[in-house]
């Protein structure tokens, strides 16, 4: 990185900077194997007829939502939170699924009001939620589509499938702004059961719930336009299963350490996603032989599902400190002022800790990407 | 929270807020707790003359790091990066010790360029960082003061004791614009030993491998101005062994639920600090008996030292998602709506998290203050 005399050291890179000239540590995105990712998710909704809606809260930036709806199939993006949607449209997004609960007059009122400048779509689990919303948008005059959250098997949020379901439909559908729209069914625990046949059984039982959940619906007089749910671990067998038809897969973009163990029952990594984020860290010293100390910490990196894999044989991340990680490297690799690209545990909670994704191909900074939704928590 | 036209929802709160109209997941400081502590660590510092130069790698906040100066008792402010030293320069602070290596001839310059502003020192573990920054300082005509940085049992940055330290300092001598001011004596690894009698163990022998540092230095005829070290586990230990004359504690400010472990061998707190930060968590949905979803997971919480404390009897914070947190509530005491105090195991990386962290007095707002050096990784 070079002072920049108008930018100061507001950036990681400038463009055309080869890559060991990035300020480490960075979030770098391999923008061939990002590519081909979105390629083959594309690919995989269109071959089955199944809407696709990426979920946002991985890379929580504009430029890449934008590239997934005008390239990689998506008919929308999925957000977690107000605050990511709102920044996302402010930045170009038109269709919005908020994929969650919200919750407080406060939040269903920048909602609704967001609802007159996006195609907005929530979900709720609680009665008390879809008054919130109806308040909204009749002070607002705007329209939201609502989903109900069923709990198929994540012990969350979401009303049990049945009566609980059918009665949200109902105050859904008596309120003029809102519009019942389906059911979000997603199965978050099961993404990351390693077993194959395990998470084969847990989602035929997220799709048995999902069934019975639409079944009820039915017999009370609501059709599911949008059954959405899916995620990187398990969106091949969902669609197999055939209960979903909107998927919300969020990781299969850049992929990370923890779905590196995911695997399908022929041995494949699902959907044959490539790992395309990585963190560049650097080797701030070598102190003793056998062990470098790198300059990503545990406020460079995501630790809750484990430490970095470090992408190069013969190396291994053994200890994190807020601004310093100890390499084990026993054959003397690593030398002060040494670039290394570890791959995240989780990559949602990495992104979110950046204010850049570092767009690189081959060894050139293509792009610069703001994480649009970076630290957007409300 | 509500909307405000000219700010629109930039904001977490507006200064005279109840605490529950906060939006939420936010960081909180209970005013009268920080206070409190600072006021603690000043007051036994002064009381066995030492310097204190406090860690602003816990709060990254430049409101915090001016208040420990003019009340606290501090003589300046420990940074762990350069870009974090320059956001808190650009914010009024005039004294700073990179209390790390600085790795590349762009961090240097950075630094160098930084000195023309500021009082700032910082620490060298290789002979090449010297020459880096002897380089720099020379560019740009300013001064820097170094300290050596010794390996006392961190097993992380920091030469050996002994002749590595010497040649160091024989080194940073020999630069026209360095100034040769001590050592960095950190330990790190044993801030949480939970074991008072382990801790007092691994404190006796950092300070005597320091003070055989400190000897080799001496009869190669340099004097040690610095000698930096101590955090808040070890402060009370390392005073009374004698080796420090600067404080380098941070956490002790606000505290935190993996510190909430680490007891004095009279089973007091460390020097009686209190938890003086919180995150505010909303309950989104309490869908069935026993459970209740609050609004702040993996991307509000740092979870490399464990899951959040909850600040009320009876509830436990159970699984985290990046947006969810599970609790388990066997009581029934917590509703959709409702908020919950958490105290977060590891305070640093947490601060990391947020643009603002919202003091409290009572149950009022009373300031907003910007995480200034938020996200400032290089």
């Amino acid at each position: 990185m070079t002072f920049d005399p108008d930018l100061g050291y507001a950036y990681p890179a400038r463009i055309g900077d080869p890559v060991h000239a990035v300020a480490t540590p960075a979030l770098i995105v391999d923008l061939a194997a990002f590519e081909r990712n979105a390629a083959r998710m594309r690919d995989f909704a269109q071959a089955r007829g199944l809407r696709l809606r990426p979920h946002a809260k991985t890379h929580k930036s504009a430029d890449i939502a934008l590239y997934q709806m005008a390239h990689g199939g998506a008919c929308g993006i999925c957000c977690q939170k107000v605050s990511e949607a709102e920044a996302l449209v402010d930045a170009g997004v038109t269709d919005v699924l908020v994929s969650n609960q919200v919750c407080g007059a406060a939040r269903a009122d920048r909602l609704a009001r967001l609802a007159g400048r996006a195609t907005i779509a929530v979900c709720v689990d609680d009665p008390a939620g879809v008054a919130e919303l109806a308040a909204a948008v009749a002070q607002h005059g705007t329209e939201l589509a609502v989903l109900v959250e069923v709990d198929v098997g994540t012990g969350r949020c979401g009303v049990p499938p049945g009566q609980a379901a059918v009665d949200l439909a109902d105050a859904i559908d008596a309120e003029p702004g809102l519009r019942f729209e389906g059911l979000q069914a997603y199965q978050g625990a099961l993404q990351h059961i390693a077993d194959p046949a395990e998470r084969q059984a847990a989602a035929e039982s997220a799709a048995q719930l999902t069934r019975f959940a639409v079944e009820s619906l039915m017999a009370a007089g609501f059709a599911c336009n949008t059954i959405g749910g899916a995620g990187t671990g398990s969106f091949r067998i969902d669609a197999a299963l055939g209960m979903v038809n909107e998927l919300q897969c969020g990781s299969y973009i850049f992929m990370d350490a923890d779905y590196d163990r995911i695997r399908e029952a022929d041995g494949s990594r699902p959907g044959g996603m490539e790992n395309a984020l990585f963190v560049l860290a650097g080797i701030m010293s070598a102190p003793v032989p056998g062990r470098a100390v790198c300059d990503a910490g545990l406020k460079a990196i995501a630790f809750d599902s484990g430490p970095p894999r470090i992408d190069r044989p013969g190396l291994r991340y053994t200890q994190a400190s807020d601004e310093h990680g100890v390499i084990d490297d026993p054959d003397g690799q690593l030398k002060r002022g040494d670039t290394v690209r570890l791959v995240p545990g989780h990559c949602d909670p990495t992104c979110n800790l950046y204010d850049w994704l570092v767009g690189v191909r081959g060894n050139r900074v293509e792009t610069l990407w703001p994480v649009t939704a970076r630290g957007k928590l409300y």
